[in-house]
């Protein structure tokens, strides 16, 4: 069950409004590597957690955080938008040409919203929820996990940029920090599960019975004009301890041409593919 | 530039066709563990790859397989639904137990595609492109990949229990082998780039003020009733080497209450937000 | 069956075309708060319509007229494209500054629509049928006729207060007069059957033995550090008439905690959820 | 600032876990009557609220309240896949006449979640966010939250006609209890701020010289071969106080004929549209 | 503007309801290859029409018709659902072999429609407006017009295969019909427009110096292990009359390597990109 | 199997790289109208083809092709985006008035993708995947097909108006010449399978007693003030050559008023619709 305080995680102030400001922001909440994600991702994997109740508190605990962060993020837009046109008039009364509002930002912040935040991204489009990556597998999901946060980290590090707002970036930069420790709190439960050599591959419970192993190891280079790049994915022992990589230049299909037969009568084709054409 | 050979990679065989297995495969070719998302999610990542010619290569390398494994599972979807029925008659005259094809199998199998594969997850759901990430920092973008190969992995693990057809298990055990090696060649990368420590936090290369580093190493327990879980995430060194872990319980929160004044006239509010209620 | 007028319903006329309100218009046609919705909304509830026909009526009339709405709206953007740049060329001997189309139009009525209205938003998101809303419940049908009629109204009172050109503030006034209509025709059929107490909770119809009615006229108050606010939801006899509001505060969980034994071997888990972690 | 409790708000038990009713349970979750839409619905409309913090304090709290009810529910989908067979063999070795979960289950609880609950309605199609609803006016926002209640009311009714589980239908009960009370809370809110009549028509502050008022209370009957119903919605004083209802028959078409001319050379038409075909 | 008459365009009878074909018959109202579909891409189509009015209202009057079979397709499936069950008890006393409603209809049938129709496909995946097609090209748009009856009457064609009930056999071969029809009515503007030769390539007012000509009319074969198949496609005049066909194998690339440069300091990426690693 | 060369297809370059271009290019990558779309629709026509190989082979060969063209509008794109601003200082640096990037630009170009391309239109739109027409039936697939080649000659045309670049123009060039074939290659294997009267109407395998003939000749005129408009549409022998075209002006209804009963008890309808009111 959750609860809420009536005040936020850290302080959000803004100095100059900026509308503009706000329709990048938005990308921070409902865009794919925006809070709405993480919140909601945290949640569905520790309601399906299994096998270490510490991980499904560590999950539901920064999934509780990250609600906090969208509020904060909320309010950051809402106050950039304070004091922005409502009309017409008071558009054309603003230098029309630095601030032309409807130049560059969101209309829906004028049309739906009425100067506030939506669960959207900086092109206006709503988070949807199957970026919602929670499969069960531990491994998986913190490998998820940390991809999410290093998206989110490089977000709000461009986002940084792209204000001189002195409230802004103190709060962008307490955001910054959080994804920093949030990227290294999913490692971490890799290494408390005896590293990532013993993790990989992922399912490690896969049978190996189940797996064509000797395509298990090697490089597959489908250039035509150009040599397997080398590196540490060309050789060496590899990083589940179980062999060592190698190249597959030039590969030569395996399989069969994928041909059908005719197509069958009342299958809604057209005759000509029923009683194919002499070619 | 693309080129086709008119092979598959690996042969496909279904032993015995079985509709409700073609509605599984789907996942693989249209789910966001899929071979369409990855394919895709590499071709863009090499597009935009700066800095390494190297990891450009094996991204459109990788994304080149990645096409002919859409290929291999498409002939599988199509192959499990050759002979399935397409009238009530031929439905009818099957078992009604057992193979009730309206029951377990995808409707648009037999009304849209005319018994063939389509870019739909397992719901029949289409796939859609939001779930191509690629960031331009790399450490991002390879925690992704490494990311949709282990659950990709995952997937086609399940799979392979789902069916007892010899043909089906043996191409299953070839994707697996293959999401083993995809998922170290990324992590490879991140080896090649001088190990996990050394790209922490990702953005490396955001300028260390433009974060409030007091708030970067610490787990923040949000759970009222519960002790935060002790682990690798809550003590030592932090594995991007620049702090020691620690925890923070029962947080207060800093910021302010996040009120809002009256709306404007004309901002298309009630009166009474305009000119507020007394309470 | 339908049947068309080849004139529109009320005069649609602009004196200055300017491709920015176009897109803003486009809010109007498909957005959430626009005339598709309604028109389909009104449509499928009338095909469902059980128990009344005078209901279904009155939904298959207005979903006519809202059809109607759709037509002048996406004359009234069409003429607002009227004239606007195709080319570079074009658009560069035009005064830089205010009209700049790039940087204030939806691209896609340049790329894709060749001057004319689209089923999109003013983000240039489609329309998705999601949002029709018919629930076979008579009663939530009517609250959510109302709720899109007032979310109507309020997006044509903000777009009326954009423009100041004479034909589009009369057509719009139109359209914010048919939205003052039909939210009370909604709330009447409510008032025919009886009015809100006669019609609450809805649906009216749940036998009251498969309700705990104990938890059914409490204000939870799930602030940590906050009274409850008071207010009519807080005291005084229920608007269906049949208890009194009362509040609980501080809300202790009643039930357990949600834990999950571990993984099924052949899942899909890592095998440390198979066999979990010593703690 | 979010905080959560380890324990659910209401006991969730599960006698006879079942997996079709662990796919229509999904409904609830993230359907557009479920669970996520109101919690999400709720907080952005307290991030946005103006004029009365009473009513910001009252969604907030709400809004935190149905965080717990998504809790509660996918811990009720995960109890119904507990024991769900994950491979070819189980799912044979059960009756495969009353139980085949490939036919009446959600196929990615299978392969996606690995038996756990997914952010996706009944028909696996994900939750999109295009179906929050606020608009900044207070009026608007109570009616979409009646009609979200009341839809929820609706849905869970009919989810308790699909068990015979009693621990379900104990838990179904409550949030039956919950939705009653929710739908009268947002009235409420409506009564407090002066009742209906004042409130209508949404916005109230839209100026009367912004509104076409002779067309404002008729009822348009666009049907050809039959009258316009007899109701309280077309006679009798206005809802709103200000007029009175009455009816329009055998609409005549106000408005122009929309023609447009040709087409502009380089807009990428047909010539035949540039230079018109004679007739 | 539009207008509605009680009756329906053509008899909807059903001797046998049966939910499954409710199921199946929803491809038609809102798949892609459905009603919805055509009646709003008609609409716009029409809406933009420029240069001919005839053809703004064929395109007009037949939106208007594809209207009313949307509305007899909903009717057939409310027909359909009519006795469905809407609870255990229902279902449980039913034949559970042949009918299990559950495992072969939508499950939003019963939960969220009240056993009518919804704007859904087969999957139950809602409609979206991306797929109303209208160019403002006229040769574009009725070849999208040509294909979105060629593939509704194909769809059609599988579902009057789907049953055995005598009314809806009826029904269906009188949309067989309309398909066959408006297939020519939309070539038949073509003709009326001087026929294919004349109207390709489309748009045929796209000056000729705007288009690099040497590569207009060549087959390239992208096959590395096939000769080019021959037919009409491979040589003969070309069907626009302006030039010959010819087969370009074993193409060569003859554009640059795609290499970009370091990425820019404080543009999101990690150090190893803005100071690239020595190969 | 799939094959890469390294160099692209044909040179892109780019003399001055414009974000606002980068934006529109966007939508021949990610649109409706664009690559993504036509290489993957005959992706999947190839993997079902049924009928004659030779159509697998020329619809793989061109699937292959147009990965081709998704590459090098992905470099067109990121070479517009060269040298764009990523910060606040950077932008205003710039003259504010033509170029400012905010105003005209992707803001995701920015923020999400680091400069580079994305797979989405110029609204920011991702595509889908549900655009993927491939129906098993060679007629419907053909047309499709022309549609989607139409629509794409339609788009680059419009983009060549939008640039003065000649690198940019030069590259378009090629594109628009590959549709001019493109468009006929499709409509060329209709005139391999017999032409157009032997195609028609499709599918041509229905069987003509699934059919209502009596109404597959004439057009209906539901335009209540219009005569219909004559052209070949109305007249002549039909194009499928199997009857003559009429016109049915002043069409009346044959159908029934589609009236349902009352609601079902426990069906979630309120009681006013189980127990109808007097009217």
């Amino acid at each position: 069950m959750f609860h809420h305080s009536g005040k936020l995680q850290y302080p959000v102030k803004v100095d100059k409004p900026d509308p503009q400001f706000a329709m990048l922001l938005q990308q921070a909440i409902g865009g794919v590597e925006g809070e709405i994600r993480v919140a909601m991702q945290y949640f569905f994997q520790a309601m399906g957690n299994r096998g270490d109740d510490r991980i499904r508190d560590l999950l539901m605990s920064t999934a509780t955080e990250e609600l906090g962060h969208i509020e904060m993020l909320a309010h950051a837009v809402t106050l950039n938008l304070e004091g922005a046109p409502v009309s017409y008039q008071e558009e054309s009364a603003k230098d029309p040409i630095i601030n032309a509002i409807l130049g560059g930002a969101n209309p829906r912040h004028l049309l739906s919203s009425g100067l506030s935040a939506m669960p959207v991204n900086s092109n206006g489009v709503p988070f949807d929820m199957s970026h919602i990556y929670a499969s069960g597998n531990l491994g998986a999901d913190m490998m998820a996990n940390v991809a999410a946060e290093a998206s989110g980290r490089t977000l709000v590090s461009r986002l940084y940029n792209w204000t001189d707002d002195h409230g802004m970036k103190d709060f962008l930069s307490f955001l910054i920090a959080r994804d920093t420790y949030h990227q290294q709190q999913w490692l971490a439960v890799i290494e408390e599960m005896g590293g990532m050599e013993a993790q990989l591959p992922i399912p490690n419970a896969t049978p190996t019975d189940h797996e064509a192993t000797q395509h298990s190891y090697y490089y597959l280079n489908t250039l035509l004009d150009k040599e397997a790049p080398s590196g540490r994915w060309a050789e060496g022992k590899s990083l589940d301890g179980r062999s060592e990589y190698f190249v597959k230049n030039q590969p030569e299909p395996e399989g069969q041409v994928p041909e059908l037969g005719p197509a069958k009568p009342l299958s809604g084709a057209q005759e000509e593919q029923i009683t194919p054409m002499k070619k």
